[in-house]
């Protein structure tokens, strides 16, 4: 699906290809451009829509801003990527460029609680009960709420989704909320995550060495390996009731 | 790691930039460049080095060849991606174009070899039994001789890896050869495979549909779900010994 954007005195501009599972299409793009720091709020934008030529029409979605995006659109973005593209210390300098500042969320969740939440995702895995091949990402409240789950064929893709969704209902940014993710909790995955404001991600799967790094830095508490009735926090153990 | 192209007469140009675990440097340069289609042996590749500029030294690697590419870099390179970047049928089409035929390797493998090569596989994962973080590739004869195991955090990345093992080995095409992999067989790998005249593809977990699209129309074996006693045959069924 190619994502393109648009505002006033603007022609739409392709911004990003990425290869997703069709669903949630709106919130995709949306969600893209929120976890991209390009938009941080669902005012800005004025229209989301399928392009109208028929042969491509559901594989090209156009999101029209109200106004300019908070930063121009990196050149990157040429191919979406499970890789994060640059090296990590530049991204992690970057990340404070763009104005992210630690996360000082009080959320603070039960082990219980965290022990619970892969079944829960897993319950809601309708398409990855019937292929076994989709990721997912799911939003819960400290107390146990899931508040939003979205599956996709790329891990990337179903945070963007979630996150998507939080911009369209404007619940951005995602303070109090902690985001489960069914793979492993890659550097880009942490990033997302930042820009939405989500202060806790826990992941099935393992974190990588920069995620970590990532936050450290930016006062977010990643767990990793939430399996059965383990975990092993990883960054922002406070956040932890233990 | 930014990986950048240079042929007599052309200067080094970045390619692609990836996000990978360090190690194979050179084979993960050199095998991008075959499994894109870039170069199909090793005798086009002149030489592969790093940068020589101290900071960015290990993460810039330049391979020069001994004349241009077999065809021109593609623009969607700006960032290697586990999306395939484009839409399924357009790139089916666009394999076609690149010359690639249906492969016609007459190698079979029995259905209890097949059930081993998960835990060969996995007994070679060295950083995976570390960390539990990584992806692998690795590549068997019919006999169940392993040739070459790559890990990475990317798993196309662990693959580019073991094709580059097999370009600096004067190996391509990959006939007669079995490609298993620890996680997903999506397009991107099967895209991979095909250009590195690998016959059959194995994955521990789930295929893409468009993955199937592309094993049945170039003569591929595709094997999923290969866990435990249990394996799915979706395309080439005529190279497992039942």
């Amino acid at each position: 699906m190619e994502i393109r954007l648009g505002w006033p005195g603007s022609d739409p501009t392709p911004v990003v290809v990425t290869m997703r599972t069709p669903g949630a299409d709106f919130e995709l793009a949306v969600g893209f451009l929120a976890s991209e720091g390009l938009i941080d709020s669902g005012d800005q934008v004025r229209r989301v829509r399928y392009c109208t030529d028929a042969e491509q029409m559901y594989n090209v979605v156009t999101v029209d801003l109200a106004g300019p995006p908070k930063r121009p659109p990196a050149r990157r973005y040429g191919a979406a990527t499970a890789a994060c593209g640059v090296c990590g210390r530049e991204s992690l300098d970057e990340l404070e460029l763009r104005g992210h500042r630690p996360l000082t969320d009080d959320l603070t969740v039960a082990p219980d609680l965290l022990r619970e939440l892969p079944d829960r995702l897993l319950t809601g895995q309708g398409v990855f009960q019937r292929t076994g091949g989709l990721h997912a990402s799911a939003l819960f409240t400290s107390d146990g709420e899931q508040v939003c789950l979205r599956e996709d064929v790329g891990r990337h893709n179903a945070l963007d989704k979630a996150i998507g969704w939080a911009v369209l209902h404007d619940r951005l940014p995602l303070a109090g909320h902690v985001l489960v993710v069914s793979g492993r909790a890659g550097y880009e995955i942490c990033q997302k995550a930042l820009a939405a404001g989500i202060p806790f991600v826990a992941a099935v799967g393992a974190p990588s060495s920069i995620a970590v790094d990532l936050a450290e830095r930016f006062g977010m508490t990643l767990v990793g390996f939430l399996r059965g009735s383990r975990f092993v926090v990883y960054a922002g153990a406070h956040r932890v009731r233990l």
